[in-house]
């Protein structure tokens, strides 16, 4: 807790994971004052802001005494419960994304009723309580079936693709609510990135393709490569229709899938999103940014890129703990990648950081991150 | 004082300016944690640097009691005195700049000296300890003749521009040590911004033209504009040059004059400076990050421009402290300004920021960093 006044506005994140870390940096440039709510000192956003409480972000009083004082209040997360947001707001608070929007990303039977009802595209889908409701699914839209956890999955986790009424039921043994969505045999994956401001002002990224590998992102591309610039408008259109009328206020990110006939929406997410870390050096307003000057009603920023190809590689945590020891041959290796670690314990499988690379050419680009990720992260050079 | 064990290098900076404060950014994406010493804890520095440590810059004790844990440590100002210096390079902390280079910084004399010798174009200059030595100095020299402070002056203190003997002898009232220069009927002010790593690497930002008024920079142009390509390569080969012989690690800002018979050294600073603040947007690795870098004896990154043209505007603080009412006309007027503030209170004249505008067209882009300036100091539409 700070022993001074704030010079500038004060904004609150929940969830001091690293993307409240990386939203110090434009707020430390536009002289945003910004508190934290972790569950600990030593995560990685509480590393890098002064004014971090500890608290539990599902305890709506420890959340109120969070607030107090907050010009704007948002999210690292998506896992603080929807009443709780919603008493912040009916208490005055400026919760950005209010409950009424976030709860599109909380819930996904919700986001399908609202997309479906708003004419944005989706797959089949419904809410299933048993194996037997999935064969059902299955006869109608065929095998495999996609089960979802309703709440709470991310990265990968709560996604169970069934080819069998067998595998199906492996699904329910967790006991949560699912529901089933027909499987999309997608060319590829994109995303759209759009913000949204109360005013009403929008605006939208380029859209890009991500790379998945075992549910987790691995690789963006921006510009998504050959995108029809029909399509890519389209995309944009659908992004910021759904900002629109989900009144969602701050970010928007919609993970796509690319079909042989035409985009579908996957996912929703109301916060900075991994799809646009690239844009930290790759837009003239990062989505860092983007998202401050939205949850404080300000007038938005460019999206425009600033290199024509822009290359993001995640880093995942390898077996061995020690990163540092390999930036030495990264930086001598390309003096122009840019490197990003979220001052977390490296474990197996976990998301550590990134690296941006930004140029001329695809491939160029592409293998410069690659080249980074990889020796970062396993210590091959490739 | 973190309670918990650093993930990365530990890097500590002495003073908590606005130097200090926007070297977490990219300590924040390289995974370094900063730790600063303040004087107070709401200084620009301290707001966003959550190791911030209370103490007196002139005590070794205190200093000590900072460095200790410090992979390196380094400066957001030059007044750590040189002997306190010297004395924790030799109980075994890693210094950078260390006190042989940065006496040169803190001591115009002894720079004068030692550019001399190193054949680095200098002013005719004199050390003088009354207003008749400066009289004997004009009648070698001619008037007016540019006293300084030998050591101290910053942001046009300390230097006193004395046509008649009159005048000079005003200049002795402090009781400082002076220092007579030959007046420089300079064309323009340039500055060269290198780093230098202690492996001996060397790097050089783009030459820059810099506007000054009432001694204070106001303006900086990046590239200077119509400078033949043969004097940038050489006034980068003599701050290089300069960086080298004096043994510098980190950052040396060399501001210079252009002459008609040539370039003219001017002032060293060992530091992040003013002149190199366009390179947050406008280069591929920003000052702050080459410093970090450098101080920790990594490979240094890519300077190259983002875009042609860049220029940075200061903000020097009106009579209205109201900073943040202004921000929604400039960042609606110009979605690509790029804002920054330093979280200082604003008192008139006080560097409280800047703002970086950048694309293609000089004029342009000089009219957009102007009008987001004086709207934001003044209030006034230009």
């Amino acid at each position: 807790m700070s022993s001074y006044s704030p010079i500038g506005p004060v904004v609150g994140i929940v969830g001091a994971g690293q993307l409240a870390r990386m939203s110090q940096q434009p707020a430390i440039a536009l002289g945003v004052e910004l508190r934290v709510l972790a569950n600990a000192p030593d995560e990685s956003a509480a590393r890098v802001i002064v004014d971090t409480r500890i608290g539990d972000y599902r305890d709506l009083a420890d959340l109120r005494s969070f607030a107090k004082g907050c010009d704007a209040i948002t999210f690292d997360h998506e896992h603080v419960p929807t009443e709780h947001i919603a008493a912040l707001t009916a208490e005055g608070h400026a919760v950005h994304p209010g409950a009424e929007a976030l709860v599109h990303a909380q819930d996904k039977a919700v986001m399908r009723e609202r997309l479906t009802a708003i004419g944005a595209p989706c797959p089949a889908w419904r809410r299933v309580s048993s194996a037997e409701d999935v064969a059902a699914f299955a006869a109608e839209h065929g095998w495999p079936v996609v089960l979802k956890a309703v709440r709470g999955g991310y990265d990968g986790r709560g996604v169970w693709v069934c080819r069998t009424q067998e595998e199906a039921a492996e699904a329910f043994a967790s006991g949560a609510p699912l529901m089933a969505e027909a499987f999309v045999p997608f060319e590829r994956e994109l995303a759209v990135l759009v913000a949204r401001s109360p005013h009403g002002q929008g605006v939208s990224y380029p859209v890009v393709e991500t790379v998945q590998r075992d549910g987790i992102c691995v690789e963006v591309l921006a510009p998504a490569p050959g995108l029809d610039p029909e399509q890519a408008a389209e995309a944009q259109r659908v992004a910021l229709q759904i900002a629109n009328e989900l009144g969602v206020t701050g970010l928007l990110a919609v993970e796509m899938f690319q079909t042989a006939d035409g985009l579908v929406v996957n996912e929703l997410a109301m916060r900075p999103h991994n799809s646009g870390h690239w844009t930290i050096e790759g837009a003239t307003t990062s989505q860092f940014e983007q998202h401050l000057r939205a949850v404080l009603d300000l007038p938005l920023g460019s999206p425009s890129m600033t290199a024509p190809v822009v290359v993001m590689a995640n880093l995942l945590g390898g077996d061995d703990p020690d990163l540092f020891s390999r930036y030495e041959h990264v930086m001598a290796h390309d003096p122009g990648i840019r490197l990003h670690f979220y001052g977390k314990q490296v474990r197996p499988g976990r998301k550590i950081g990134h690296v941006t690379a930004l140029g001329a050419d695809l491939e160029t680009v592409r293998a410069r991150a690659r080249h980074a990720a990889v020796y970062l992260t396993t210590g091959e050079y490739t």
